[in-house]
């Protein structure tokens, strides 16, 4: 009598071989026949859990940021304010050979994203869940309803995206010490807003 | 008796049409007979100006870089300071379709990079570029050997690369608006840096 196949366990291991595949050889040479080799399936073996390449290219992006999710809970889940955002920031900025794998990734996904509406909105939500974490940690710092909030909120996103690029494009410009004081200068930037007690007086100090 | 035909005029025809068709159509669907179609020549007749695929996109990065830095000269050559900062970034952020097109070749080249280090060169040429104007500009705003400058200097740019990739897959997120709103955010937290002489005094105030 067969064994009963847990289907969703077979889906995810192919995909953690693929996330690895291509962090290490580049989306360019990820091919079906080569990753089934590598899962340990005949050719044409991976078809009954994914139909197509691109199927396991949307899978595998999914399966990254859920990691990067859960290692954000984690870190992040029981702090507040400026701590927690330092915290989340940590986990996606390529401080180590983890995190860079996750950037490559991540650059090889916006391209294909690019031509792909529905791998575009899989990026999406994965931002959107980003900017609530942020949203509520902003609101702990600088006070609900901040004038500055959502532009502080989607800059530090924009910046940690362009350290996931820049750091697997131009290493040394992007060495870990340089991403560590990168992302110190936003903290420091985010704990010299005008709280809102003082913006709400009539006298706003210019800058 | 033949023309003498301008070997670097065709070669940068052929990379004008190049850039606008991996902006419209991604650079999954460029081929060299659609490419040579497109820009008027035969089947096989753009080999002559550039020997394989990959040279037209190194040399199409390039034009698109170039036409950056220019109007990065234009804009930002006679302002010093804060105002040239802004102007730089204006060039470089997706503010309107042209932007925009050359923020998808730039997504679409970090991928190609990534699996090729002459490309990643190229890129990283152009970045040391920016990071040597920045240099200048936030030593006029910040006055010389500013303890933070590097960090801030690094942090936009990497802000301005991230703000490429999301203004074009995440558009709903990074509307023009938002985009102005974010490089304001980041533009004040430069003005509000403490200047060199207050950190030279010894009781330098906690923010």
């Amino acid at each position: 009598m067969p064994k009963i196949v847990d289907h969703n366990q077979r889906r995810r291991e192919i995909v953690e071989v693929t996330w690895r595949f291509i962090a290490r050889e580049g989306i360019e040479k990820l091919n079906l026949r080569d990753l089934a080799a590598a899962a340990g399936y005949a050719n044409g073996g991976l078809k009954i859990y994914f139909p197509t390449k691109d199927a396991i290219l949307a899978a595998t992006f999914i399966y990254v940021a859920e990691a990067t999710n859960t290692r954000i809970t984690r870190s992040a889940g029981a702090l507040e304010g400026l701590a927690a955002i330092e915290a989340f920031a940590h986990e996606v900025l390529p401080l180590d050979e983890l995190r860079r794998d996750e950037a490559r990734v991540a650059v090889h996904y916006w391209h294909l994203a690019l031509g792909d509406p529905a791998l575009a909105e899989a990026n999406s939500q994965t931002m959107q869940g980003w900017r609530e974490r942020l949203d509520v940690w902003l609101g702990q710092l600088l006070g609900p309803g901040h004038r500055d909030a959502a532009a502080a909120r989607d800059s530090m996103i924009n910046f940690l995206m362009g350290a996931q690029a820049g750091s697997v494009l131009d290493e040394r410009a992007n060495t870990v010490q340089s991403l560590l004081e990168q992302l110190e200068h936003h903290l420091a930037s985010l704990q010299r807003l005008p709280k809102n007690a003082d913006l709400s007086s009539t006298t706003e100090e210019k800058p």
